[in-house]
């Protein structure tokens, strides 16, 4: 194993990232090393890149990860199914290690919600060790405690990341928060990766029938050819909301609405519309607001009227992510995982990020 | 029993209500003639007077009832809970009777969202036979199907129509939708009946701390006096909303949130606080809002941030009405019930309605 | 359209089926008489053959049915999804209508659980109008009340008959019961007709890994030959308890057991090794004792110590039967739904009771 | 503050407890010290001084205690809440602490199911640093992440252990994983600790009716004088099973059966009776079964029959406890905790387990 590892780090707000070296650092009880093998490229990486929230500088972004696992600390380390990880193992390295002692980790159980967690490629300034805190580089330095997932036979490396953080994040909202049933009609607002991976689990979870309402054309395009969904609506083709909802509502049952209506576009007018395809005692998940783009005018009437249940969905944490690898081999079956990702080396990061950034990819990897 | 019946008719929107004389007609299998031995007053009374629905002319409002059941047709009669209904018996009068066949009725088992229920004091004119649909008269006609509750011993007439539709609706709202646990910190807004309703629910449920949220200040002052709550707010006190959502936040444990919040006000603007008010994990109730009051700024990154859980209820029906029978002797045990009463004659309906609309009473009920 | 219909009538217990001829009457209003186009035959036909139940004599057997609308009465009739049924349509037959009035139907909302459902092929002499109260006929008399499905474009008869009231039975216990989660590891004990469909409907859901206990060697190739689990034991290969679960514990994720065992035997012993192959907080699913086959010895420790969480399951009713046919053309897409059924035509329905009674056949179906 | 500390110690199963002496030792960061107010004396104490369980000796027993902070290391705590502790706090002392890593405390976030879980009173020898590890002592060493609940204002510490673990037991077991809802019937098996804490939680929680099946003489005679049920049924008086269910079934409405049946009892036959007390679509809890006390015959047609849901529950963790905690200031409300407890000082610890082990108290609490 080498003694230093190449980073793209991000120096300055809002300047392309840059190779920097790094040293290895000894290993903590509990901690491990891990060769980078893929490193996911989020929307969020672009926010951070351009300072939307106070990050500590120099910063290696990147916290979807795939790692082999190079050395071992001096205590034994399970992943999260309670297999003994060894040295040659490819993992799934989950991005956050919640604080295991707060209310949100110790009484609501809720780790997802903890909010001392550390963040991969977020928390932790690269100039302090141990440094290789983020995904972009050629090595990551993993703390104790550290969520990681063996990567089953039969799966790839490249399988596995090809849903980044999208992929669990849809599982705590689809499955954990929202639960839909073998059966329902499922409208899913939205085909960026959050929404890709949300109809996908749809699928996976019997839906009967999936309505994708979403844009822009090329994203449309990309979700027909996978197979994504039973109907597609691109709302760059519809501009009149109203027009949209009876269209929607026109594909369910009687036009009663859908079982289930899934937000994935983090827009909140699509909250708005969304409100009105649900059927009376129906289901509606506010899943892509992580970022505050402003309030809206909704109609609390609504809500009592259909005597709605509207879940929330914050981040994901281990039981979200085992279940996300474990659902893996079942897209695999219906869907060309592969066919979603875009690879750079690491050398061409901003590439990568500016990618993301121009919506010209489904999902971009960066191969260090 | 007498062959005619008294009652008090809506004869046009607007005006006041006449006394009226109705014939009682012969009853067909499964049907049953009540006295009315007290009608409750409900604000949606006011909203039928002033023509805010279509119904049809003349009409005998009054949808919450309590009767002695005087004739049963040739079939035998239960009541909710199994029991034979026999002549004689005091019973509370569930106001709808759903379809029994529609999608919702059959499929969802939601009677309350049966699109063809039949309502007391609403659905029927009192022109057409059998005349005597509505409470706010000497005798109703029970029609196949009425939802009945027996009165069982040690309970009033009058204590159990105290609550009036509230009752069960806050049943629907609290106990089946939002489902609370005990030792729950709750927060309540309003303090009309249906917020009453809630508060007396949460407390009965083993809510560690209410808190209420209403006014006017009348309002505040009787449910001190019931000791309705374990803090209260009074919303004309406190003009700024940050304000007082600041000072609800301050209520709950380490300025966390409460666990639930129940919207019990009918405006949007308290939905608006309300989110404010839950803490993250937390469960919102929109129980107030069936009529609509117009949408208002909300921001669904809240819903996401907060992973909040967020329900709506609609009316209600069977479990809902009979569950509210089993609560009032528990209600009885800490909350003097007949105290929220104000007694009106059959021939000062019109009066009881008016105190309704003033907002002088905190339930108006007529004893014909 | 005929006036007289044949029928494969039990005259007698233990005697065979005799064909008898009954006038078609005249409508009630919201009845419909419908061509039987396919009549499955149910395990409890023999049962009920054999006289293990009191039903009424002459009786036309057979509560699982597809007919085409042949007549309806002077009131418009509509399906479960709400759809209008024409004269023409082809439906699917629920087998029992509930009361409507009882505690169940309208208390619990279980209306699967009322006590006095009307059951075809089960409740009703033929020698009364409207005699034809049973799948083994020509025509069957649809009472008020019936819930039908249409079949929808795509679906055949056969296909929708194919799981008999297995389907629909195993849509209450295994969707609305115990509710599954994609990703979930599935034990299935048993490999008729219930277990088929339970191990379907977990494949349907996402389960990640189904494991089928069951037996005869015919019954473990044939679900072998439709790809029906991922791994598969048969009973009378190894026949010591101990060694049965261990196998199954190894098939789960760290010998930890599954999430989810699903008990459609129909044998206490079954019972009794399930409980110890569920991981602790897992789920148990008792839907294979509808017969009572006596007590066995169980350890209510583990209950306990394994904090489990065990689910009974009765019957079906709407929501459930409106499910299983929105689920067929899910099934349809995995499974070779027609390759389990042997049909018979309506004077072989003897042939049939006995094939089923044997476990020659998987699903017989008559086709009169 | 003392620089030793004496305790009561097992230095040999079946003998005796003999007063010890164990330095305090120097603080890790997150440990604190504190001195035992209160130390209650559980049922399995006496298991555990018989040796049934393999644990190291020496050993100071006590893992229900209440105590004063009188030392904290160098780093912060807080309790449950998140409050932050202070020294001269009083301070509930959860007995265990989960390891934080394994699959039951990341992946099901069920950390009372975690298989390495430290528990005070049980785990450690008293032979090695910190020694000081039970509640029978003058004081406990508290390792990082103990589980700490500050007493609040108006409540004692007498109150506070009043219940001892027994209390968050029943949290878990009522609230937790069975649930009950405001309204519902409720039946106790059992009238030992386990057994006032579960119907002083459906008390709490509204419960309608609450039937206590229990005995011997003194522990009804103790119920009654409390007010804990609103019918009791001594076994002892009744002994034919079947009369016993008849009787609370008459207790039910129409004899239906209870909507909950929580069976605190600890004898297998105690589940055998139980199911039959339940009404269909009911819930069964089995809370009391601990320790392995053996099969029973069991029927399993009775769980299909009447579509049960069974819970297990096992130990309690950060929730339960916390929640405990809230719910003491609504238990004292109606119940006189404090006439539950015989006190004993330190030096007399035998006299307390043996008066357990005879059932000569309702709760032992030693004072040291």
């Amino acid at each position: 194993m080498k003694k230093t590892a190449q980073a793209s780090v991000l120096m300055e707000f809002n300047k392309p990232l840059k190779l920097q070296s790094y040293p290895l650092v000894d290993l903590e009880p509990g901690a491990a090393i891990a060769r980078v093998v893929l490193a996911g490229v989020c929307g969020s990486d672009v926010h951070l890149q351009h300072g939307h929230y106070p990050i500590p500088l120099p910063n290696i972004l990147g916290h979807e990860s795939v790692g082999v696992i190079e050395r071992i600390g001096s205590q034994e380390i399970r992943d999260l199914s309670g297999q003994i990880v060894h040295e040659g193992d490819q993992v799934l390295i989950m991005s956050s290690i919640p604080c295991g002692q707060c209310y949100f980790c110790r009484v609501l159980a809720q780790r997802n919600l903890c909010e001392k967690r550390f963040v991969y490629g977020v928390s932790k300034s690269a100039a302090e060790p141990p440094h290789l805190s983020g995904g972009y580089a050629e090595y990551m330095y993993l703390r104790p405690g550290t969520g990681l997932v063996k990567i089953p036979p039969g799966i790839t490396p490249e399988e596995a990341i090809s849903l980044g953080c999208a992929g669990p994040t849809a599982v705590n909202g689809v499955l954990y928060q929202t639960k839909i049933t073998a059966g329902d009609t499922v409208a899913v607002q939205g085909s960026g990766p959050v929404g890709i991976a949300a109809a996908m689990i749809a699928r996976l979870s019997g839906a009967k029938k999936i309505l994708l309402i979403g844009g822009p054309a090329s994203r449309i395009h990309f979700a027909k050819k996978i197979n994504l969904a039973d109907w597609y609506l691109n709302i760059f083709d519809v501009n009149d909301p109203e027009e949209r909802v009876k269209r929607v509502l026109e594909q369910t049952d009687n036009g009663r609405g859908a079982d289930v209506v899934l937000e994935c576009a983090g827009f909140p007018v699509a909250v708005q519309e969304g409100w009105k395809m649900v059927r009376r005692d129906g289901k509606y998940l506010v899943l892509g607001h992580y970022t505050d783009k402003g309030a809206i005018m909704l109609n609390p009437t609504i809500i009592t009227q259909k005597q709605m249940k509207i879940f929330g969905s914050w981040a994901f944490v281990e039981p979200h992510y085992l279940k996300y690898m474990d659902l893996i081999p079942l897209f695999k079956r219906s869907f060309p995982l592969i066919e979603m990702i875009t690879f750079f080396p690491l050398s061409e990061a901003n590439q990568a990020l500016q990618a993301v950034e121009k919506g010209e990819v489904i999902k971009a990897v960066i191969r260090p």
